[in-house]
């Protein structure tokens, strides 16, 4: 695979960050953004990111006319000589919920064949609708003054050969870092060598970017507390508060202890999820813990989702917090 | 200079097309698209790019939810079994007009200097505005048919070096090429090795693309009929029809045949204008003709910009033609 990351004496990226895309957006309303959730999530990274300074004022980067008005925000006149807050490095990648699916879905894009017009068409959609996601949650990250970039996959270099990583150009995601901004990458649509085309999921590009940034911590933000035994709508379903994952992969639920023999989860797939789900989600998290990297599952926009941004729970898990955490166990 | 380009059987640019931000954008009210324009140019790009084969349907390859609607677009329908339309290669580049400029020039972007937290924000609310940009702009194009995919030069790894180009991944565009798209790009801002930051233009993107990429020619469309001797509010202003570019770079008028002895245009640079004016375009301009390629400036939306675009006045320029052809003569 090619690789082009240069060396950084100041690099050491503490934590990266999935917002999904269930989390993010209204995900039974056409691109809908969740803006309460979003607004929060905002929030808590900004808090995560600065490590509880004290509450300095928070400088919008979102200077944009808002909708509706000829106005430029006033954030601009706020700027003065303030000092700038330090933030510890983060990395962010997000879903694509109700954005993206529906083209990609209804075309097939992930099946590759560029070759048919609705697939080429269906690329084209499905870039749109993403990157049209990309920049507002860009924006309200910037509005909540976290110095964001948003970094598409397909502009980055991102190739796939048979839906695996095949190329990347991460040195420009390092860069963007080593200068003090926060990239903001995305699941997309990408070119595939055997393929032609296929759809590149966020969550493996979180797998691909621990593995060469190596964060401590990487954070998956959901709409439902973590991982559930069974579907969690179901009655009985019983959350997964922490899974071990062995030398060789494999990986087994130690807390809490479950009755039944077989720890693997029931996983459920939304017919109109095109990049798998749950099995999905913990098999690639399974494969950033097997780096020693903790990997914490949690709601959005809840007590439980800031301390987990805020590396609370590396040495020590608290007995009310809720959520799943994925370690390796040698 | 790094350069990462693969080599090509079946690549052969025919066209690089500058949207001109004062073209493309209401230049005095703020982050305003001009619409109809806009509408007008992509209709002309598509007539241009498929070579005036018998009109087919339009095949719209924006799916997005409409504004103040909840329904997708209805071409996602019509898609069937559709021949794809051959389009011949173009790659098009945009500039700011109102988007960007405010951002930039309000923080200095162009001056650099990252560690002054106006900077960093300018540079986050420059990224934001010109990206905004970039999506209508290839949603413009892609409703028309246009199987467009946006290319910001930051993500794309485009670097500077105290505003030189220093770096650019054109394997990501050129693959993005053969794949049968059309990259839209934009002027950006970037880091620059010694800087820290600055604004790359989207006449400096132009002519490294033409450089490496050596379309049959390019095309600039304005919001002027093309290069006048003085400001075209001027009531004296003459438009140049023909300059020529000599072996060391330098230009001359050639037609008309300018009565004053001093060939060298006046130029003007509007206070607001972060990238230079006139002056930067004639000679960006120069510096492509001067690889043999044939430069036309362009009132945007008229019958002169659609025959520069089809490539009409390669052979022969006709008499009723308006705009300025900057031309290699050895």
């Amino acid at each position: 695979m090619e690789l082009n990351l240069p060396e950084s004496q100041s690099r050491s990226i503490r934590c990266i960050v999935k917002l999904g895309g269930a989390a993010i957006t209204c995900k039974n309303e056409l691109e809908k953004i969740h803006d309460e959730n979003l607004e929060i999530v905002a929030c808590q990274l900004r808090q995560a990111m600065t490590e509880g300074a004290a509450p300095s004022k928070v400088i919008g980067m979102d200077w944009s006319k808002r909708l509706g008005s000829s106005e430029i925000s006033r954030d601009v006149d706020e700027l003065g000589d303030q000092d700038s807050a330090e933030f510890s490095k983060f990395v962010v990648v997000h879903g694509a919920g109700s954005f993206g699916h529906f083209q990609a879905s209804r075309s097939g894009v992930h099946k590759g064949g560029l070759e048919k017009p609705i697939v080429k068409a269906g690329f084209v959609a499905t870039r749109i609708s993403v990157t049209n996601l990309n920049l507002e949650i860009v924006r309200a990250l910037a509005r909540e003054g976290i110095p964001t970039i948003g970094m598409s996959p397909f502009s980055c270099g991102w190739l796939t050969s048979k839906r695996d990583v095949a190329s990347a150009d991460l040195s420009t995601v390092a860069k963007t870092i080593d200068s003090g901004f926060v990239p903001v990458l995305h699941g997309d649509a990408v070119l595939d060598n055997i393929l032609g085309c296929t759809i590149l999921s966020g969550d493996v590009i979180i797998r691909h970017l621990a593995d060469h940034l190596k964060p401590e911590y990487v954070v998956f933000l959901t709409d439902v507390l973590g991982v559930y035994d069974r579907p969690p709508s179901e009655p009985d379903a019983v959350l997964l508060k922490e899974i071990a994952v062995g030398e060789d992969g494999s990986w087994e639920v130690v807390n809490p202890v479950l009755e039944h023999t077989d720890k693997r989860v029931q996983t459920s797939v939304a017919a109109h999820d095109t990049t798998g789900g749950m099995e999905t989600k913990i098999s690639e998290a399974a494969m950033i813990a097997k780096l020693g990297i903790d990997v914490y599952i949690v709601k959005a926009a809840t007590t439980h989702s800031q301390r987990a941004l805020n590396g609370e729970l590396r040495d020590s898990v608290p007995q009310d917090w809720l959520g799943t955490i994925i370690r390796y166990s040698k």
